[in-house]
């Protein structure tokens, strides 16, 4: 039996396209890992009317929960709790504990504050700590406690209703007190036992894909007892497959066949993403990178992940053909006669790197990533890659992307990452 | 009168959270400055009885127009056209100019498919070119049509309806011609003549802003005519306000209220970017990075605009101390006597940047960017900033930045444009 579950995602803010919102793929990717089926997530802004709206179509629509983000701020335009207590009909509360627990809070993050009990702070707090009758309070991390109201049964029932702050450090912090709350527990405990599992290939067209699982349809029995969905995400095609433990037989079945199709282009099936398998693969090896086309994204990819001081030494960006010469010391002549979107200046640039750096392993890219700049014969979209490690002669190789200046920056970037394993892996 | 629309967008993958929908956010923007009220976003899967319900939910609200994104591809589970075409109890018939024009468009795009006619292409191709009847086709840009379908009155009224495909590049270049089609004139044509006015602070507290804004309620009358939010991203303040035409005295009152208040924090009253003032504050003067704990973002950002390599000459990023020494000239005692992250290599750094690529300024950045690192005396988040221009003492300052890895990244990232245009600005 399964479990439905909708997500509201509240604030002008994001209804206006101004924010983007994180809270909704959040919380869905979080139900679906936990078995509930998320059937709906929608936007509203800060206006009553409207969230009352979303809150009756998704009790209509039968979820056994909903899951709510924002408007729980101190401010007269937060309106979430108050607007899903008259929608419950339940009356709001003041809970002395939740006040004072809130007034702590904000001693301890604003001490400047003198007086607490003085005019506008006072009122937030109070605001605050209201909570509908027969609901409980998840604690704050932030100023703002979440609330969970359990279900009602009856003619127009009412789902187990979590509401969850806006800022997502708050609601990530606060959503496994949450999720451990005897009404949302209760209806967890309904949920199926689903497993979903990730394949990721590179350089597989989504139709190829597409004709496998239509070959597999027919080789396999209760194919169908998969929910498999794909997708293309800078330039990588991602399968996610959820199944019930006991379809795993059926999946790992699919899996051979996905192998023998297309093993050559699978990268991943435990979920590692390719910036996971480049730390295997330098294996306690340094890098460092020369950038022209993607002007950092590489440098910076890298360095995102805690502890990439221990591997990456660093890189240049050489945009100007200078800049080319003068820190990586490509040849002022070879840029001239090969032009600075060529493989000659590419190994270069990645030999330059690394013997700058003094790293063992080092990877290039100059390419046109448009809007101006492309030629016939180099068309926008085209870019050259180096990598060179200590020891081999550096490999090369002209790659040509499609897209606009932000396309093809981030495909040059995610390409990069693949040459690097797939070379190093080579040995 | 105001016009309401709702925005759906379909797809299994921005349900479950794998994809991030670009689509609702930028068709709220569009709809905003046409003057419309964007009410609700919906996402569903690819299921028609969610669709549907969707739709219902919709057009009970009451709305004038509802834009869709997703569902339009050739293979089966693209079900978005039948489903909305069912919804308005319309039959759906094949349109044989719209599929010679599609078949037209594959031909070019994929001249190796030998046999259009043959197979799975052709039955995308139909699929493709089927239209509700008494509706019209938006011409593709990829191979997916749009569609527009008239609104009709009645007991329970159906309100416009467009359908546009999901990838973005495709819906936003769709987009002006379904605007353009009779039926969504007609829905615009009732829209007020609605403005939208953005403030940008910097360094500028939302508590501040509100307190600034209570106030001029109390000077301003009718303050409430004008639709205010506020939105703080990557330490920016933004504050947006929509107001018709015959309100605008009411803004230029609040403009000249806040200016009054917070004019040393307000760089932005005509809706430009810190990124476009830089290009401003250069002047065409050169420039270069030195970047430690952002890693190549500020780089990858300045690079991020079209024609910047008239400008932008490269950077380094010195992720070791070595690079600091061999690539920017930081001599390897300062770092024994002040760390890596100090005012004093900060100085080094960008002056080093300045001279190895021959531009007229260079920023730098070092700092611990979490979450190891950290000290009693710099602890997470502490960086140090240089800005060095040629002719000036370089400038120094530490900032300290709150949150993960992540976002002391982005805040340093942010901090070191805006660090650049007030040191140009301050001839």
């Amino acid at each position: 039996m399964s479990v439905r579950a909708g997500i509201i995602v509240t604030g002008t803010e994001v209804l206006t396209g101004r924010i983007a919102d994180q809270n909704g793929p959040w919380l869905s990717d979080q139900l679906l890992a936990l078995g509930v089926d998320v059937a709906h997530i929608t936007i509203c802004g800060d206006r009553p009317a409207d969230l009352t709206a979303q809150l009756r179509f998704l009790a209509d629509q039968g979820v056994d929960l909903i899951v709510t983000s924002g408007g729980l701020g101190p401010t007269a335009d937060d309106l979430t709790v108050a607007t899903v207590a008259e929608f419950c009909d339940r009356e709001l509360l003041l809970d002395p504990e939740l006040e004072d627990h809130i007034a702590d809070i904000i001693r301890r993050f604003r001490p400047h504050i003198p007086d607490l009990d003085a005019g506008p702070t006072r009122v937030g707090i109070r605001k605050q700590a209201q909570i509908p009758v027969g609901a409980s309070a998840v604690p704050p991390t932030g100023t703002a406690p979440g609330v969970v109201i359990p279900a009602v049964a009856g003619d127009r029932p009412v789902p187990t209703i979590v509401i969850l702050p806006g800022p997502p450090g708050e609601l990530q912090a606060m959503w496994h007190s949450a999720v451990a709350s005897p009404p949302v527990a209760e209806v967890l405990s309904r949920a199926a036992d689903l497993r979903q599992d990730t394949v990721r290939a590179y350089g597989l067209h989504e139709a190829q894909l597409a004709e496998t699982l239509r070959h597999a349809d027919t080789e396999i029995a209760d194919l169908d007892r998969l929910e498999i969905t794909t997708c293309l995400r800078h330039g990588e095609l991602d399968m996610v497959t959820r199944y019930t433990t006991r379809d795993a037989d059926i999946y790992r079945h699919l899996l051979a066949v996905l192998t023998d199709h297309h093993g050559d282009r699978i990268f991943s099936t435990d979920g590692s993403t390719i910036d996971d398998q480049l730390i295997d693969a330098l294996d306690g090896r340094s890098i460092a990178t020369a950038e022209s086309c993607t002007g950092g994204l590489i440098a910076a990819r890298l360095t995102a992940r805690p502890g990439s001081s221990a591997y990456v030494m660093g890189g240049v960006v050489s945009y100007s053909n200078d800049a080319k010469s003068d820190l990586l010391d490509v040849p002022a002549d070879m840029i001239a006669a090969h032009g600075a979107v060529s493989e000659q200046v590419a190994a270069a640039m990645a030999e330059g790197a690394r013997r700058r750096l003094g790293t063992d392993v080092a990877v290039s890219t100059t390419g046109i990533a448009g809007p101006g700049g492309g030629t016939a014969e180099k068309p926008v979209g085209t870019v050259c890659f180096g990598v060179s490690i200590d020891g081999r002669p550096t490999y090369t190789v002209t790659r040509r992307f499609p897209g606009d200046r932000e396309r093809v920056r981030t495909l040059t970037t995610t390409a990069a990452l693949h040459l690097v394993v797939a070379q190093l892996e080579r040995q």
